[in-house]
């Protein structure tokens, strides 16, 4: 069983070491669009485009048998529409997040956080509503600011809790319970955050997507082989890859 | 005549406006490549294919005959490479703000601010060292969060002002008298900028290609004709299209 991976640039890594972990036989690809990231400001059109892409690549190239969209505003957009156009069970990051939520939320305030193009699908209002079985109060902000100061690396910097406290304060306010990281990027920003508001409950969609494939049946029998593919260099890249991926082979190439 | 210009998004619009008031006989073509906005972030080799790809439907398509290249980071690496390969005049922006930064500068202690990828190429350095007949103090430094915090809007902010002195502290503090901004963001920002440091003489590239496109004896004579093409659509590009583009014509395409 071969399962492939994609993410819009490297945040995904995670995702791909948690289920290297947990599924040491299985065959994983991951590809990061390093060449073409951010996903999370482009429009919806342009976003479903390079998934079906990734998607491609990953099942034609690979032998990808299953698709994992480690991206939120990919998972978003493209879940449906990839699983549709290539056969094949494809799991976004958007219902194990929203699951995740409810059994942690005591009061049903749930705020979720993301890209602004993550955000605007209400791709998690919309879970989350037709998971709960009692009313909830749901909020909604972007954050732009959160994926280059990540990127930056300056998570726990003045700039950090400032960019946290001016996106954060009024969900604070607004006595939500239950935070949901709804990207990759922002787990890095999870000490300010709990420093700052140490009320929120966090939810890391990337830490339960394992137990949604497990519970999908997923087949786990493999040669255990691993290989990362990326549209573009980046020094991060090489950084994040030897200490996530374990030194798995990577390969630079185009999409389409 | 017809001229080309491009940028990696929406920000080289100003050097559009600027070239389309000067020049109104002029037919001049705009294209923003939004769909994989930023180029500041990625590789040489990316940069330069992607600039290529602008280059040549320009000139294929529309029928340019010169290109401008709006912004810093692609005029940091393919100036040259698109003159040769396209046999047509090319102007960047790096080399007209560093004549002005020369021009401007009382002590020669200059600094280049711009995209991790525009500072990495050396681009700017390069030039004022060849043009001067002093020996410079010349400093860069790349300031990855300025871009973010222009696209959000959020120019005279708390959040503006933590970065801008985080990035132009030192500067202030070695004696800077002139500060060339190397990115068409940043123009956004001299307002802040200019509060917290006063005595910087500000450079905007982008005010001074007219001049240089004077100097090139290029031939003004066509239709006026103006037309805008994008990769993605956005929400801020139609904002500043009205603004800066006087409701000249829009199309969508998709590169290559």
């Amino acid at each position: 069983m071969a399962i492939g991976v994609f993410d819009s640039g490297i945040g995904g890594l995670t995702v791909f070491k948690s289920i290297a972990e947990h599924f040491p036989t299985l065959d994983i690809y991951y590809l990061g669009d390093t060449a073409r990231v951010p996903y999370g400001n482009k429009s919806p059109e342009t976003i479903i485009n390079y998934s079906i892409e990734c998607a491609r690549y990953l099942i034609s190239e690979c032998g990808a048998e299953a698709i994992v969209i480690a991206c939120n505003t990919a998972s978003s957009y493209a879940v449906d529409i990839i699983a549709d156009r290539f056969k094949v069970p494809v799991t976004g990051v958007v219902l194990p997040g929203s699951e995740q939520a409810l059994r942690v939320s005591k009061k049903g305030k749930i705020a979720v956080i993301g890209t602004r193009a993550t955000i605007r699908s209400g791709s998690y209002r919309a879970a989350l509503e037709t998971m709960s079985e009692i009313e909830l109060d749901i909020y909604e902000n972007a954050c732009p600011l959160f994926v280059p100061i990540v990127e930056e690396m300056m998570t726990e910097s003045p700039i950090a809790e400032l960019a946290v406290k001016m996106y954060l304060d009024d969900l604070s306010k607004k006595g939500v319970d239950t935070l949901v990281l709804g990207c990759t990027h922002y787990p890095m920003l999870k000490r300010t955050i709990s420093k700052l508001y140490p009320q929120f409950n966090i939810v890391d969609s990337s830490e339960v997507i394992i137990e949604h494939l497990i519970k999908s049946g997923l087949s786990t029998e493999g040669r255990g082989l691993r290989k990362l593919f990326f549209t573009d260099e980046s020094p991060a890249m090489e950084m994040l890859r030897n200490e996530l991926a374990a030194g798995a082979p990577v390969e630079i190439i185009s999409l389409p």
